[in-house]
């Protein structure tokens, strides 16, 4: 059993905030993540993938797939976005970087599969002191 | 003659648009920067300055001192803000990376001297890819 | 279950002996690191915690609070100190990086708990080449 | 049980191919990285080691002695080489950084053992987007 | 006058030697750089541009021509190749980063004028320790 | 015209303070910096130099023997130091990182040109955030 891992990046707008809640609430629960005019954040996101090695290519799959798949299914949708209101896969969903790694697994779970590999782990890292990890249980 | 480089950062929202331009028109000029629902990043601001070493303590200036003065100045007014819309030294400006590294210049300028150095470059960070730096010329 | 991860850093002054050595043997079995007056590290410190996230919030803990708690119980309690003779929860322990790593989450493990989660990792980087971790059995 | 991890460095040439393969097939299957002329990374090794805590140093086992071991059997023998055609451990395999990590494993395993300690994990990185690990099993 | 530096990467084989010398005296002068079955590095190259800002868009060039120009004048032609045998510009040249730095600079000086604006700087990191570089003169 | 640089670490143990002062005007002046029983860090050391390239070789000057010149006469002498007490070129000094970058200037000056190129800067990171530069004039 390999793991291989594939960074890649994107550049998106967000808020955090239930349409329940008044600015002030908001801001007591969200803090400044809520403000209202948006704030945005270069995240990386790292994509862990485990399974044998071929030993017809010495290669657990092909990692030009590997990164094709992520940016077709993943990145392409969020890079300069705004993951509130321009993404299909978080429509009603909050946009906390916890609820953001669990989507972004839902998202490759099968597609790995497809390429002959098992989803291990999405990782993001939304500034360089906080990160976010999610195993799929 | 000695120079200090302070770090600080901040994680804001932004568009690079024209009002003037259609949505078409913006993207030809502008690319996915302007997306008209916003898009972020994690900026890193590198403040130098320069000066002589005080034989009195040692320092060029207390970077305490300098710390204060970029957060009160600067990034407080940046951090978790749209900067199309929400900063006030910013109003009716571009936001690219290179209007917001001169804008930073002239907020940060003459309250460098009165710590008792002289503003030397500001230095931003937008990506791991690019990044834009100024003199003052 | 979701894993976070806050970064807190802390500079500080150390040494590695056994006062029941003389500085010869502190030597042999130290190296450098024994040296009678004290070198130093730019310590990163990487708590990981884990936990359900909240429907209601969409986060598994709010950050700033865990931020709050690092610094209180840990790193305000090591930063610019000499862990050697200055840190309560260190007296008369060794200064490794692995006994600093098992310390702080002797410090933390209950007190996670009390917003709401579990601790799941301590992880300490003394230089880009060597870092410690320990999850607590 | 506490984790340790020492990063060393290599720079290294290589090139992925079959032998029973022409170059447009070998491209076909392992793109740019099947170049005939060669190629080559900075790559970066992550040995982690796992055990107790000696109570007589505080110490899992001596870092310079984990250092040493992993200079001489593997990085020495791997740095400023061309990994298809000057590695005694690498002969006759794929120089994929997959089948690096095992064979790096292999090189280790035992030898960890005799420092006091087992060997946890491989981790490899060829490149800032991707990175490979190997526990083992 | 405002300055934007691209930073572009590739990855590439190469050996110092010259042809008048034997291998023993290419080793006595140029190290294990002289390896003759070659070794590699992940190169990191800094183009840095200046000249004024457009005040029709905010931007001193599109960043996106930018790095299109590096990358078909000089990464396409660099990453995945032998630097000693497969690249135009380098042709009778040394690999040293020094003269693989001038080089680049020839490669895009005129170029970058075409852009509108002007070559500042070239500058590459061959590892995380050496990096050289050049400002046309 | 050509310029290399070459990158040291070192890990030391300071103070800052006079000892005309009392440890409560120490701690006024010099803030958490002045804890009479040390802090530490790890400091990065850019040492910069130019001159053209050797016709002969490619190089400015042969990077092992530049590696070799900075550890002998700088950081040798201060790893796993006390900066204050141990270091025979900083006695009588400040500590600050604005006095150690012209202190390391002066150890390195007529050393480099006797390797047959020009000092043109000394940069010394004391932490992520912090760093400052000498040119020597």
């Amino acid at each position: 059993m390999i793991y291989i891992t594939r960074r890649e990046r994107f550049n998106a707008a967000h808020r955090l905030f239930r349409v329940d809640f008044d600015d002030q609430k908001n801001e007591e629960v969200f803090g400044k993540c809520s403000n209202p005019n948006w704030h945005g954040h270069n995240y990386q996101l790292f994509v862990t993938i485990k399974g044998d090695i071929n030993p017809e290519t010495g290669f657990l799959v092909n990692l030009t797939d590997l990164k094709m798949l992520i940016r077709e299914k993943v990145t392409n949708k969020l890079d300069h976005k705004n993951l509130n209101i321009e993404v299909d896969f978080l429509e009603g969903k909050y946009t906390s970087t916890e609820v953001l790694c669990v989507s972004i697994w839902e998202q490759l779970e099968s597609e790995i599969i497809r390429l002959g590999a098992t989803l291990h782990k999405i990782r993001i890292e939304e500034t360089e002191n906080n990160f976010v990890e999610y195993y799929g249980e």
